[in-house]
Formats: structure tokens, sequence, C-alpha cells
């Protein structure tokens, strides 16, 4: 943004409204599920929003050990790599593969956008949010999976049959869930169960 | 969302995922400001998470003191009760005087949502935020006027002339920020300034 180069404050805090202003584009990165009232397709800015708000609610009961502070950090930012690189859907494995490297390059640009301490530990950030090793990025990973199949579940199932999404499909994706947050997997199933009976997932 | 009685998970569960879908109501809520890519207005999800990517990267820098989980959770959390009671801008005084007892209302019914002692804590911390006395919610509210002027001024002023906003209007609005969180004064004045040498502003 050619407009930050006049304003009189210190570079290092034009470079934090810099990337303030870079991030924001992420509202205009479009996933595949629909808000609630079926107008539009959720953002990834709206997708990230509602990921925290879901830390600081199920972490008290099904996580106490996580860092809040780390979790919501990380998922606030896990999806800025998307201003660049698009949202893949999860749907698209191949897809998700392919665009790995465009995103740790997207990570570089973006983040690089901050003064360069900051740049570092965010940076750092986001690669622990990726590797999904430590306990934070495990809770984390775990809630980014539950969000969709919650709003999936609770908009009757558009998204799945747009894409005719199968029981057995959402039950590999979802088993992410288990394995990186086990607690929540009584949540996880519960929803597919439901949706299940409700035929709101194809069958195999 | 009477789906939720047909999920076998416990009571107090079912309650925070029905808090969660009442929640993501905020992204029908649409603000005054586009988005930088012009397309649509922004909602107030987006606001909430770019005011929380905004703690993460301004805190360290101007406000080491705060307790930045508590500060996210705030930002996270404020606008819910526009769920209800609609996005008041801060440029219609009268209507923002006006919606306190529906916001009251509000939010006694959207975090009542949650297991009761859930419900009183987020309650706790939305009070705590609208009360404006904790440093923790006075970084968050001086945040809260730094995010719009920071997006209408790369906006090249659009909602700003869509509204008639003068400059002594906009130093007014933006004094919050001097009185609540005077470090991050010299930023919104540098803003208004630039933006004032564009003509983005009305006089007087």
């Amino acid at each position: 943004m050619n407009l930050l180069t006049q304003l009189a404050l210190p570079v290092a805090d034009r470079r934090r409204l810099d990337f303030l202003l870079t991030a924001h584009r992420l509202t205009s990165v479009v996933r595949v599920n629909r808000l609630l009232d079926g107008s539009r397709g959720e953002s990834s800015a709206e997708h990230s929003w509602h990921l925290a708000l879901a830390a600081v609610v199920l972490a008290p009961r099904f996580a106490p050990q996580v860092d809040l502070a780390r979790v919501v950090t990380m998922v606030v930012l896990h999806d800025l790599v998307e201003v660049d690189a698009g949202d893949v859907p999860i749907y698209d494995e191949q897809g998700r593969r392919d665009v790995v490297a465009l995103e740790q390059a997207a990570a570089e640009r973006i983040f690089g956008r901050l003064p360069s301490d900051q740049a570092g530990e965010l940076l750092g950030l986001w690669r622990e949010a990726e590797a999904v090793e430590t306990d934070d990025a495990r809770f984390a990973k775990a809630l980014d999976r539950l969000q969709p199949l919650l709003l999936h579940w609770a908009g009757d199932g558009a998204a799945w049959a747009a894409r005719g999404v199968t029981v057995g499909q959402e039950r590999r994706l979802v088993g992410v869930v288990h394995d990186y947050w086990p607690p929540l997997g009584p949540l996880v199933d519960d929803l597919i169960s439901d949706a299940q009976r409700r035929g709101l997932l194809g069958d195999s």
C-alpha cells in the first residue's frame, strides 16, 4: 500500500498498519459454506473469527491445558496465506497438496510486511499451527475441522449436497479431530450421525 | 436452533454449540465501511476478527501490560449483541444512546444460551468491555475506533464521503483513542492529518 509512505509515523509502525491492511483482504476470500441466512459464502476472515470464538467457548471444557492466547492467535492468523493462495477446500485433496509451497511463500511475503522481530514471531506461530505437533496447534486444527462441520450440519447440509460429499468422506475428514484432539471426537461423531439420519450426506 | 435437541451430546455441550451457531449470525450484520476491494460492506464478524489481529500485532508495541487472551476474547465477543440489536454506526450519536438497553438485553439472551457458569463469565467480560474501565477494556476500545479509521483512510475515504463526515467530527470520535489508550494517539492523528491533506474529509 503506497499510501503508507505518506504517513509521518515511524517505519515500524507503518509496517504494522500495512500488514493489517494486507490481512484485511482475507475478507474477500470466500469459502465453501454459506452464511446461515444463505445470503453468500462465508469469508475466511469470518471463519477465523468464529474459530477464535469457538476456542474461547470450548477450551475451558475440552482443552484446559492449552494457552488460550496462543491458540486464538493461531486461529486468527492461520488462514492469512489465503490472501495470496486462495482457499482450497479440504474436499479437494490433490489441490490441498499442491498449494503447500504457495502457502509457504505467501506466509513469508505477508508476515514479512511486519517489522522483522514480529514477522519472525508470527511466522513461527503460523508454522507451528501448520506442523500440528504442539497441544496448542492440535487443538486449533481440531477446531478448524469442527467449525465447518457444525455449519454444514446447521445449514441442512446444503454445502455437502453441492459437492456430493458422502458419510464416509466426511467421517474420514473429521478423523483429524479424533487424531488431534480426542475430547472433541464425540461432538463431531454426534453431528455426523445426526446428518446421516436426516439424509444430509451421500451414502458410502 | 431446535436441531440441537436431536443430538445425543450432554445438554451443556449442546448449549455451547447453540451459542456458536447463534453467534455466527454476526456474519450477516453489515457495517458502514466497504471491503478494500469495494465488493460489499464489512460484516461485524470480519471487523471483530480484524480487531483480534490488530490486538495481536499492536499489543506488544503499544500495550505490553495488557492480558492478550482477555483483550482478544473481548474483541471477539464485543459485537455479538448486534445479532439482536444491529450495528448502529458511531456517527449516529442519538442512535448509539438509544440502543444501550437493547444491547444489554441482547447480551443476556445471547450469552444466556451457554451453560450458566460460562454465560456469567463471558457476560462479565462483555460488561467489562462496555464499561471501559480496566486496561484490557481500554485498549480494546481504542482498537475498536482505530480499525475503521484505518479502513476508511485506506479506502480513499469512500465511507466518510457517503456520510459527509467532517475533519472535526472524525477528530472528536477518535478522541476516544487519546482518552483510552494515549500511545495509539499518534497513529490516529497521522491518519486523519493525511486524510485531511488529501481532501477525504469534509471541512469544519
